[in-house]
């Protein structure tokens, strides 16, 4: 069975917690059956639900507590009342060495807050950077950051080209994953100042990453890179502008079939093929987006997710776990060093 | 036939001119028989053209010159060596009073920076903005700016606002349009600075405009406001993004319903629905691009339009010709200025 891992879950995060959270469980035991799980979260109330579920039963260990992060409470509010919550505890677990891994479908700040200040970002990086993944044409791209870091300097999105790269190289297994900075043109002259000096950098910098250069919005789908590297506000409103054209298309589609009697015999025929197309956009397949550039593994499961996408954010954190994500960061910023801690910070936002 | 206007076409501009300026122009006749066209480009190409279009023929009168602006060159340079080329003389003939408006499919940078210098901005607005439409589930808005910008600080987004307020009033007949400032969160605190001190002085400001708040990226394709203001780098990505995706999830549909012969038989039955989907999302409905804030009607088409295309973009001049889109800015500004000209510039990036 090969080596075994433990993971800490939030079992009271998200809008169907603790139920998904359970069941998440459950269903990824089936896909890594090496996991064992610590569950944050009342007693009482899990141990009842775990009653129902013998194999996950066996496998999980309950770790108390009552309280819970609200999904609206601000991060400073939740880091300073938060201690005991069930959030804060998996976190713990994690920094103390009881589990490989944290996995919450709690609040989004409050679990980047704690976890930065619990785990601490690694050597070499200022600011840890919310990664994620997309469908593309040519199969799936990760992008980074979704939302930690609203302004970003160069040094920032250099960091987070060298951690998505890795991140896409060793838990993907991509063995030359391509890197992409998002801008508005293809162009040198293009775009902020800190992305144009970042452009530089890792042009400059005779790092072993294929930097491929600019790139623009209409890449991210067509899976021009296998990276896409931006600021938090930007890659923000690239992921949500995607997901609610999706919706768009989707809703349109299914007003399309609806809008004659023909039109719903070619749905009949045509159903089985939509459901493959349907599978492969499905966003629960993509659930887990994954701190990066903490001393820790973190994956923040969608507020909204069902079990099946909890369980494949459990899956992200599994997988960063088992081909050892965290050591081959740490070893890139090492060769990065001297090269990286000497550059001056070149644009102040 | 009520009020006759007159477009200046840039009929060298764009991937595939000057065929698609005039097919586009003729097509423009049907809808609007009230307007002439100025065709700036080489006489005896155009003519020769002409020469098979009789009705086109007698509302066109051709401009000579020989001289064209490279798709790739830079706006300086543009400025400065393409003082004869067709399409700085059809924007100047908006300046000199010869046409209500241009049209033109080159150069969107050069068009730009062209503009700017031959019509100026209107009194209270800093810098233009590219406005233009999108599809939405509830029908269709408009996001400005696209790409004009790169840096916006509060008062150009104040500006936008406005702006973009008065074009899908006047242009778009909406009695009450509403606007939201694009950020990654709804709640005062999230985003940049300029957003939130925008936000604030759109809340403040007693203007007669709906503003509904913060939107988020998923709010763009859902219609949950009439006007997305945003800065030109994070409109550019979002509108890219959302042509990206739509391009991932019509490649996949057509791959789905080629995917099995039950597939392929659902597909005829359900072709027409599909053909109407089609026609929704078409992009050539939403070509032209605004530039909104100059003394002139100015609207870029897709350098890659056809036709059908083309046609469109010059039918939003007409629109904003016929509809006095100018004036009633002009006197929106003049209504803001008192308390707008004496707000000092709050956020410098």
């Amino acid at each position: 069975m090969g080596e075994r891992l433990t993971i800490a879950l939030d079992a009271m995060g998200g809008d169907n917690a603790p139920d998904i959270v359970i069941d998440g469980a459950n269903l990824a035991l089936t896909r890594f059956p090496q996991v064992d799980f610590l569950l944050f979260g009342p007693e009482p109330k899990l141990s009842a639900m775990l009653e129902k579920l013998p194999k996950l039963r066996d496998r999980a260990r309950i770790v108390h507590t009552d309280a819970v992060v609200a999904g609206d409470a601000k991060p400073s509010i939740a880091l300073r009342n938060g201690r005991q919550s069930s959030m804060r505890l998996a976190i713990n677990a994690v920094q103390e060495g009881h589990a490989a891994g944290v996995v919450s479908a709690g609040n989004t700040g409050a679990l980047m807050a704690m976890a930065k200040l619990v785990l601490r970002t690694l050597p070499g990086i200022d600011r840890p950077a919310i990664c994620s993944f997309f469908p593309t044409l040519r199969g799936e791209s990760v992008m980074l950051d979704l939302g930690a870091n609203i302004d970003c300097d160069a040094d920032n999105l250099f960091q987070f080209a060298v951690m998505g790269e890795v991140f896409s190289r060793t838990v993907l297994g991509l063995a030359r994953p391509t890197v992409g900075l998002l801008n508005v043109g293809a162009e040198d002259q293009k775009g902020h100042e800190s992305i144009r000096v970042a452009g530089q950098r890792l042009r400059d910098a005779g790092l072993p990453i294929a930097f491929h250069g600019f790139i623009e919005g209409n890449d991210i789908a067509a899976g021009t890179v296998d990276v896409i590297v931006t600021d938090g506000f930007t890659g923000n409103v690239a992921l949500k502008t995607a997901e609610g054209t999706v919706k768009l298309f989707s809703q349109s589609l299914r007003s399309a079939f609806q809008s004659s009697p023909l039109a719903s015999i070619g749905y009949f025929f045509a159903r089985p093929a939509l459901h493959k197309l349907r599978r492969r956009l499905d966003p629960r397949r993509y659930n887990g987006a994954v701190f990066l550039g903490l001393n820790g593994i973190a994956v923040k499961s969608h507020g909204g997710a069902d079990a099946l996408g909890f369980a494949n954010a459990i899956g992200v954190a599994v997988d960063m776990a088992l081909h050892g994500f965290l050591d081959k960061v740490r070893e890139e910023f090492q060769h990065l060093h001297p090269s990286f801690g000497s550059t001056p910070a070149v644009v102040a936002p």
